[in-house]
């Protein structure tokens, strides 16, 4: 999407490949929204690092980084034959895993590619392949987000208010991303609307990279403390409620998603609010027959004691972390929560938008198959 | 109630008066939780000051340190008739009652100052029956709270999870406070129960003062995310939920408290969870006629994009305000929200435990009066 970087507007990618230098491009995430910087991985390690050091962050957008990670190491091989190949080809994919242990993107990810490489009979034609795979899958990534907001735009009528949690934006994909692909859609159909952002804590990802985005495609927005949601939508002032989704169970409809998600779906069913989640096809787990089998991730104490960001003005700044608690206090910090199907109004695909009891009758459509639902 | 410095415990109050030296002496609410410290006012401009400056904050608290004020300066006054001591006494009521103008609770605690201050002769009279008003102000917001906590106690059962949010505790109020005294009295029953502290963004009192006053008292506590508090209700987490009021309609039922505490009654209602308010009468407002009308507080936005907290350790560590949000992006911030009865359990009194809707059917036994309930 666009950024405006020293009053110049540009089109970015959250990660691009250069098959000049052989090197992976990303957005450095860490320093939004404070500031904009554009890194390189020069090579697969340095490439891994920036997955497991959170320079870049979201579903979509590790998928992407980890298949050109494993396409650059390809590209990288000098010399011998087929199966020192495949042994060089075993380290890469190893480290670009080890990368972010729990995440299925990336391995989901690199398995695309991987698949496609066995088609080449040389060294030389599984790199080519393997470049064309990585390609494939970031352009199908960006596809798949547009195609979110195609079906998602006609939800949004002129003069709405739109409330959003936590960031499943561009910034969590290679572009457009899901909950916020319908605002973007909308937007490009020459709607007006305004959107409340959740601060989203305790990482505040809403006040964070989901202000940031919307503030970059000049979106009508403002940022509220995810206790605000609620009266807002008690004096009218919410029409519409989007959130994505980390894990979508496809045979019970049950939502997986950023803590506070069931808060706001719970406001909104009381409210008679619309409250659709956007999700990639990625996403979709065939296998659980239950929301409470799903794990729920304790994160660190200290985001909820306290909170990054900066210290000082717009010219001069730097990061610290804030205490704010009590400290002798201890803080219980679960990353996600579940919302069951009968609290969303819908379910947007990139193959259409489904009621969430109805994504198992149409899982042909959405792409199950006996691989993906292997354990 | 107790406070452990330098590893003694001793007992204090928000505020007290220091006849011989004719002082307020007050807790720097202002440095909790990182520091606690006592500040004395020596005369009744430091007093307004401290009123002020949110060196004490909370109803029934300021409501006592602006009629220990009022006594302080007529105390002060120094020769000349009643005539020069009115006049002195109007100004010392005018300095008090512009330090925090929208507050009610010094206006009223000065009125019941002033009314028993008349009824004597002489200067010297007057002087004495300030101060004895004064601390009989001070006497009875401590009963209150303690027959509130009195009437809550069998609310909670050894094992209990209980949820609050804010602070409505004894640093609002003389001692005790109101939300927490139910847990303090069932403490002192020797009853064993946990409690969560809603963080409370975005000025994080639970997380702030709840959490260090729980933990002065040594009840079992953790603090959440605001976010999180749905998801623990969802888990079965979550037996009991209890919070204070800045302002309940007697008679409608409806209550205006801190922002969020509306969303925690919509939670608790949908998984049938208890959910009590608990109140001074003071709180009580007669004339109102909708919730509707209550105005809500916008606060500044710099609350919702930011924290403030301290940066270091805990030996050396200095306040800080912490910019976490977009730096392009506004912010909306309403301070309270209103609750309807339908979702309140029952509301706590010095007086007993009343179903919303029935306050005003006993409005007697509440405090109601014309004096009260003129605008």
């Amino acid at each position: 999407m666009n950024v405006t970087v020293h009053g110049r507007t540009r089109h970015f990618r959250t990660v691009t490949f250069d098959r000049a230098r052989n090197v992976v491009s990303l957005i450095e995430q860490r320093l939004l929204p404070h500031e904009f910087k554009i890194v390189t991985a020069a090579n697969f390690r340095e490439t891994a690092s920036a997955i497991r050091d959170m320079v870049v962050r979201g579903a979509g957008a590790i998928g992407a980084t980890a298949a050109y990670g494993l396409a650059q190491g390809a590209l990288a091989f000098r010399g011998g034959g087929l199966k020192t190949f495949s042994a060089h080809l075993r380290l890469v994919h190893q480290t670009l895993k080890a990368a972010r242990p729990t995440a299925v993107d990336p391995v989901n990810a690199m398995n695309q590619v991987l698949d496609v490489m066995r088609r080449g009979r040389t060294v030389q034609e599984r790199q080519f392949l393997g470049l064309a795979a990585a390609e494939e899958f970031a352009r199908e990534d960006v596809r798949h987000c547009e195609r979110i907001g195609a079906c998602g735009a006609p939800l949004i009528r002129n003069g709405m208010n739109i409330l959003t949690h936590c960031n499943a934006g561009w910034l969590a994909f290679v572009d457009v991303g899901t909950a916020t692909a319908p605002l973007y859609a909308a937007q490009a159909e020459g709607k007006k609307f305004h959107v409340f952002c959740d601060e989203t804590r305790p990482r505040s990802q809403g006040a964070t990279l989901t202000a940031w985005e919307l503030a970059q495609q000049n979106v009508s927005h403002e940022i509220i403390a995810d206790n605000a949601a609620g009266h807002l939508m008690q004096r009218g002032l919410v029409d519409l409620v989007i959130v994505g989704s980390d894990r979508t169970l496809g045979r019970t409809g049950e939502v997986a998603n950023k803590i506070g998600t069931y808060t706001k779906a719970v406001l909104a069913a009381r409210h008679k609010i619309p409250f659709y989640v956007a999700i990639p096809l990625s996403t979709i787990d065939w296998n659980l027959r239950s929301g409470m089998d799903i794990p729920i991730e304790e994160r660190d104490e200290s985001e909820v004691c306290g909170a990054w960001g900066v210290i000082g003005n717009a010219k001069s700044h730097r990061r610290a972390y804030l205490r704010v608690a009590n400290p002798s206090s201890r803080a219980r910090n679960p990353g996600f929560d579940v919302t069951p199907p009968g609290l969303i109004t819908g379910v947007i695909t990139p193959a259409g938008i489904f009621k969430p009891g109805a994504l198992w009758r149409h899982r042909h459509k959405l792409g199950f198959s006996t691989a993906l639902s292997s354990p």
